[in-house]
């Protein structure tokens, strides 16, 4: 668009040396106002220190937004996402995909409180999380202005983008000069890591690369039992201690940290159309799938589960492609949360070495019901008999596709 | 049906206390004269015993049957299931699933042979392998007569059945006069324990149950690392030497075992409509698994592989229902055959106390290119500008939804 | 069960021959208190003759009852299948099965104020009517006993039927003395026939056996032009007449009738297990799915309209098979209706000799914006440019494969 | 691109106005050797017009490349879909859709045999062909240029293109100087209309749009009975005479014109993120749906019946989408391939003033048993007794929640 185009952008700033970089280069190009939105989604880091660099870089105290977003992010997105046990192509927890929308959705309810009538984010131009900031965007303010700086500017290699930043006396941690050997992702849920050491998906894993977990190697000898309580689908508790959304996904973090859970090596396929290799480390999620599932299976009904199992790779993909704010992710929530409604008790696991194992659930509205299933006769609602009828009508199509095959000899 | 009606019936016999009770009473009952058919799927038992009892009970050589099925099991039947990465209710590797069909095809084609126009077998009236076992033999043999004695005799408590093996002179095993503290059930695939022991869900599976595996806990402190190969989706060789399909998956077990991996305690869903609780034991499929996503992960396009996972949970539904012989479950196999046909190179894995970890991948048929992924400009096929406009037409819905919110302030 | 078990049955009761036949049978059979049910759901026929027949049959007075029960059938029954745009196995329309739960649910509740341990239909043996009442009694009161006569009872030809009202002093009509050409089933959403005369699918459906629309042939040679207006999902007003459920489905079977429309000759597959051949007049119905879609098409993105066509298929199975109270057509339903916020607006349709089209839509919630989609430049929200970036990325891993297919030769 | 970098570019050429001036503006604007190619794939005409036109223009004679595609469009391209019963939006045939792939392979396969490094559509930079066009032209040859002249030259309405062609001698029909009232697109599967004077989707579509199909008004008074004949899925012959596919669809045709069937006014969800208003008139296609549907109806079993319709929809996205070369095409169309080896048979239609009523179908391999369905009692496969159990297990389930229901008291 027309650089003279942007009055005022809402920048999603950490406070790290891109997104400083992308800062000055809104000013310098764009000749805009630029409004700073620092979001803590647990990813570790203090937000002052965006603060004092978004101030040394010239933006006015008004203009700087920092939001604590920990406990909306794991409510409102973790745990619905949770609800539908869903994962990417078998085995991605999509932490990284679940985060996006509501950093967009923050940037354009800044944007319409300031007035601002652009956004602007710091996602490269070869992966997902463009699309899946700039969907965020557009659906929920369909005449923004959308500035990517890495789709648009010629700061094409780290040597640029080093003397961009010594021109305009951006601060340069020393480790920042040279090409980080991989980059990453990190919230509440999970950090993500990819590029250059990670490339060849021939080899293992640096164990440098791992922040968030330790080893199962280098985890504990003995195993930790814990439990989680869920109501209606959500975990409400650990150990039985009721906590927050935010503080239990925490919990269940240090739990999965500390005993080596939740690392994943992946090839995946990316929205924009090519395979990436990805590690992620997911340990609090991990143990919150395990449980889920587990709290699940004596308190939804087969169809239920059933249908929500047919029903998860395509919601997985529209998380995963930046859909959160599309209708028809709205329609699949609705079916899924329509079967929590008894998704409640308590689920006992055993985590040990990288491994989360349910030994244990109960529930008020368990439909486990031992006197069905015992060996021995003398349960009411099921009798055997029964079985042969449903048999043979379930075998009646088959039959009669057998009678053809002998009667037409194919 | 009128006891008369039967002339001939083909039992699956397995020489154990219960068959052989079957056997005596379907000679007494239906006075029809007996076949055995006693397969080895790999359950790890000696299969003369069999032949030398079912003599001792009075069957005729001539009607004795047994024959080793391992590698049709794993090539006709394993194989093209793990092609589909198929996992019921989200865990359950469908162990005792897949050996059911085969066995029912095995007891038709001798009932052809032999002229018999009925079969038989050992499974409970409460249970799924009734039905697979009787889907499987209607599909086949559309006006065979199926006898399930379980269903139809009053021999309904252990003291029933042991007084009817005494007064026929069934030899008992002195393990076997008591109630079993649960029941299990094995083949190359996995050993299923279920029943008494297991049936309070809020309780660990005690130690003793599990047959198959080591605990992670007393698993090597050392990783194993090992190679798979894969040509069109299924497995050809372990550490780079040539194995049959049994020979391959035994060894994967052999792997699996000692390392502690593939258990499993799940409440799961039963066609016949309750849930009952199992333990599966599934070493080498669980090794497998992991590898035959890892080998897809860079030889399966993405379309192919959301197809896929979109596909999987109604294959697994039908394989766990029993209708491996149904048309529904021929489609879905010609879809999913026709995905792997270049799912073909070599995953390594880590095996250590329970953890299966892929740690890289290659393959001729990779489609994992890095030149498309590196986060440096130059590549060919993927131009940064491009993603705008993705973007923004895949945006272009939701902004027309954002406008019409908008407009109406709904 | 044993016979003496039942104290009290709530029959659902049409005054007919057979089931004042069931009426008695109950009586003399089982000794039981028998309540009668009738229900009026739009098949055209008078309730007070059935009130009087029950009384002539020794029913007493405070165990008759009689409900008009149309408004709620339409409102909370064909409504909500409407809006999934439900049809079985590409055609049918579900008029059958969609009025049994309500019965079923009907009977529950008489049965639960009057005391009843039972229930009892008169659904034949070979039919999907006998699943859908007795799952929707079932799933209501899990305890309930259910009577099925035509599974049970000896009267298993016309004579014996005809003996056994003789006997019992049961008015029989003339023309039901023999053998009915078919048999039918209606209420305010369709006629269904089926049975002997139809049950030869090479030959065409005889004349005599329409009984609810003209033929087309038969119909006005000048085409009628009617609007239907639609308030989220559900039809509100015909011709901008605001009328009730019931009255506007009674208009759109007036306006079908004469135009010849709705009439289905079918071959379809039963939950059973059989084939069997059905004719279905669905006059109004047919009128107000193509309503329906069309204002949809205009209100309705594309993300909701393709999830809905996808689900679809499974909604219409369930509610054929008779899970209209099953979990997970409740969570589709949850769905669905979440899509149609915005369905409102107006539709205008041709009928005429058997076609319905539709000829216009408008809605104030329309997302068909005209200016996106002149072939002139000019709008704003596309930029032609845009598309060139949206197919690249989407073509990018079939290029690949494209050059996996080169670099391999296959 | 760099207009430089092309050298020989292969154009999908009509002869008509627009594509002359993409031939003219290709030579002038890209200084590249032209190759132009002509199919007949039934849009009814001439194509050596198109030749001498070509000529006219410059291009050499052995750059002239005609062809008759209809059989090849017809087998390969229809008929699999047809066995698909593939309907976009429940409604819309495709028959736009299912020729672009053909056009862009043979454009392909062209380049490959002249040695063209580039391919050239006059498809608009607002419509789905675009994308259909290009996802072919990339699957097959993913080093290819595509020129797509709509998005890029500045001949941006009517008068610049007149004005274009008037400077380089292009000869200009009487009625092209002015915008067309609308635009088509015509094949042997169908004409399509959309633009101008049907933008307004609440206005009827003018008369004078139609051209394929009399209105249901003027067509005869006297309905036409018709047979079709399938073989494995796939209509051989009209009133038994066989005819290949093209000659086959072009007898529908026919038989569909002169009795005004396969109308449809229908608004639809473009792949590129628009909504637009399309007329389409499919005479043949429509009755061979029915047609198909009708000998599917007795020869396919349930399972594969119910999955084909729950795959019907992906595959007619994925065909309105252009993904025709892409696997997960590939891989339903092996499943649905599969399911069609016994769709064979005969079934009689009746048309008539809008309609396709089948009214007899007849299959050497029918799976309809009339035994199976009567209600005397007497059949063998089928015992009413099994009913029961039938519905026994399939309601354990509910009446397991129904349990819970009570218990809890929610």
């Amino acid at each position: 668009m027309a650089k003279s185009d942007v009055k005022k952008v809402v920048l999603a700033y950490s406070g790290g040396l891109d997104t400083s970089i992308i800062l000055k280069w809104l000013q310098t190009t764009y000749g805009c106002e630029v409004v700073t939105f620092t979001a803590d989604l647990g990813q570790g880091e203090e937000l002052e220190p965006a603060r004092q660099k978004a101030l040394l870089l010239g933006i006015k105290p008004e203009n700087i937004f920092i939001e604590d977003l920990r406990e909306e992010f794991v409510r409102d997105y973790v745990f619905p996402m949770f609800r539908a046990n869903a994962v990417y192509e078998g085995q991605y927890l999509l932490g990284t995909s679940i985060a996006r929308p509501l950093i967009g959705k923050k940037q354009i309810e800044i944007a319409e409180k300031v007035g601002a009538d652009a956004v602007c984010h710091g996602a490269t131009g070869k992966g997902n999380d463009q699309v899946r900031f700039e969907l965020a965007y557009y659906a929920l303010k369909p005449d923004v202005k959308v500035i990517a700086p890495w789709r648009e500017w010629d700061l094409t290699s780290r040597t640029k983008l080093i003397e961009f930043a010594e021109k305009h006396q951006i601060p340069i941690a020393k480790d920042k000069r040279g090409d980080a050997p991989f980059s990453t992702d990190a919230n509440l849920l999970h950090t993500s890591s990819e590029g250059k050491v990670l490339e060849d998906p021939s080899q293992d894993v640096p164990d440098y690369v791992f922040s968030r977990t330790v080893s199962p190697e280098t985890a504990p000898d003995k195993a930790t039992v814990i439990t989680v309580d869920f109501e209606r689908g959500d975990a409400t508790a650990v150990d039985g201690v009721k906590l927050s959304p935010a503080a239990l996904l925490a919990k269940l973090n240090d739990l999965g940290r500390i005993n080596g859970i939740g690392r994943l090596d992946l090839v995946e396929n990316r929205y924009v159309g090519m395979k990436s290799r990805g590690m992620y480390e997911t340990p609090g999620g991990t143990i919150l799938l395990a449980a889920h599932r587990g709290i699940e299976s004596i308190t939804l009904d087969r169809g239920a589960a059933h249908l929500k199992d047919e029903l998860m790779p395509k919601y997985a993909e529209l998380v995963y492609n930046g859909f959160w704010f599309a209708p028809e992710r709205e329609m699949l929530q609705a079916a899924i949360d329509k079967s929590q409604e008894f998704v409640t008790g308590r689920v006992r696991l055993k985590l040990y070495k990288g491994n989360v194992t349910v030994i244990g659930r109960e529930s008020p509205y368990s439909l486990y019901d031992q006197e069905l299933v015992t060996f021995e006769e003398g349960a009411v609602a099921y009798d055997q008999h029964d079985a042969q009828g449903f048999i043979k009508l379930n075998a009646l199509r088959l039959r009669t596709l057998g009678q053809r095959r002998k009667k037409t000899g194919i």
